[in-house]
């Protein structure tokens, strides 16, 4: 995963692909926030390769998304917990779920429901101030000041 | 790009992953977004092989994010514009960026700019009926009935 040297620069999409740039990634991350946590909960819930595995893991760690706890010393066994970076994630993988839903969600896909109301959630992107959604907005690129 | 492969089943993540589940194409359509329609654009953009950026293009063309459109005849010259699903992505990507300029802003990175305001915006993910930013709901996933 080299793309953090393919963008560089001062977009912040960028920066952020660069840490969470594909779709193993950003499973294991959506795993995590459904409360996997072990090395073989990951490896059966995506079906992914051992060794990709371990490659993304060790880039979701280093990206700030998961922290490694052990958690047995006999044997030594560890586990990967989400950061608050990681838990800030989350959301992007709501909305992008909200889009999979919308325009892929034949034959039925999966929701999110609020634990305390039991209500179907739909995530959109506003603008936090306005509550308005980006989606409406015309909206330009400004660059830094520097 | 097998993803759609390796992530089947009810996830609308997993759905979505596997229409645009790389950085390349998360870029393209970034770029796509900020006015850009050309082959040559894109390339020249994002610095990429052009026999990478072909396959993406093809690739988001038969997700239905981008439609191809001749635009000249003599000579034969295509562009490619976002369709409605392509549009609806841009939030996603407006939201990752938010992540990206809060988790890995150093040194400055481009902002949001409404055009009609002047306002720097801020992307946030709330559910759209009660506008509560689903960061901070208590949420669990609900199969689909059937």
């Amino acid at each position: 995963m080299d793309s953090e040297k393919l963008f560089p620069g001062t977009c912040p999409v960028g920066r952020g692909l660069a840490r969470v740039g594909d779709a193993w990634s950003m499973m294991i991350l959506r795993d995590a926030g459904l409360g996997l946590t072990r090395f073989d909960q990951f490896r059966t819930s995506l079906g992914i390769a051992p060794n990709i595995l371990t490659r993304r893991l060790k880039m979701l760690v280093e990206g700030g998304l998961l922290v490694r706890r052990r958690y047995s010393e006999r044997p030594p066994r560890e586990e990967y917990l989400l950061t608050e970076a990681g838990r800030d994630f989350l959301p992007v993988l709501q909305v992008l779920g909200a889009w999979g839903a919308k325009h892929h969600g034949e034959g039925g896909v999966s929701r999110l429901v609020d634990t305390e109301t039991g209500r179907v959630v739909e995530p959109v992107v506003v603008d936090r101030e306005t509550g308005v959604p980006v989606r409406d907005m015309r909206l330009r690129t400004e660059l830094p000041e520097g």
